[in-house]
């Protein structure tokens, strides 16, 4: 017995979530890239903060990065079948997107988690009237990562309701 | 046309693994909770620092036993799996299984995730011999964490192929 030759829901409900993904990750990659914060002194001295003096905010940029690339590509495919009606890949394509899913839906999750404890840290440790829009920034980015996280997690559960059916 | 009585695989190497998670989680927790650092000042008062001084090893710490609890309840279920050669709960019990499974194989990913973080950022900042240790032992419980999330994804992988066949 064959499987089905499509997903659990309509392709275009696929299509949607991937896109919606794809919006919360760019977002988060352009603040998190244009956060810094430029402290002047007296002596008209400065210094400049940005997001990779984090090791944090680097990895969360890391996962934002895998993210936005692997959610293209799915949202290609997603837009081809809704155009031609037909899913490319065959059945094999059912397995690589439930393990691929699943794997770039928990990074994005790590990527949130690393980076709102690096702002909690931040916050306890450094509680500069001055930081605060740094702050605020890093914890926007973090928390769009954390929105594409649940998309992801949707498609990854759409994904695995595809999988084809047990012998 | 019903689902299959059982898992994709047989109980036992579901069992082994909800096992082998459980033993990471255990000894993770142990080490986290252990981890202490007292610093002696020559005018014999003393500083003691914690692994509750940082939000990142207070999330590790709920993400570990959260996890350790469902681990140990799936354990006995699996238990009585093996014992009776019946699994409880029926067909919905597919689909708690496999969102409970994502759910919790997530957390401990984030727990790890954000204790890693923390500890690079500690390596940075406060690059003291003295707390050469507590680092260490922050790191391997965030490892064991890490790998008891690895156990739990192979479980949620599990589950999910062993869902109800599609219609």
């Amino acid at each position: 017995m064959t499987p089905p030759p499509s997903t659990i829901v309509p392709p275009v409900v696929s299509l949607a979530v991937r896109v919606l993904t794809l919006i919360c990750l760019f977002i988060s990659i352009i603040i998190l890239t244009t956060n810094t914060k430029t402290f002047e002194f007296t002596d008209y001295s400065s210094y400049k903060i940005k997001f990779n003096d984090y090791e944090a905010y680097k990895y969360l940029l890391a996962t934002t990065v895998i993210g936005l690339v692997y959610t293209l590509l799915q949202t290609v495919l997603s837009v081809l079948q809704v155009a031609s009606g037909n899913r490319l890949g065959g059945d094999i394509r059912f397995h690589i997107d439930f393990f691929a899913d699943k794997i770039i839906s928990t990074l994005l999750a790590t990527g949130a988690a690393a980076s709102f404890g690096m702002t909690l840290e931040l916050k306890e440790n450094f509680d500069d009237y001055e930081m605060h829009t740094f702050k605020n920034k890093s914890n926007a980015a973090a928390s769009l990562c954390l929105i594409a996280f649940v998309f992801g997690a949707i498609s990854s559960t759409i994904s695995a309701y595809s999988l084809p059916k047990r012998a």
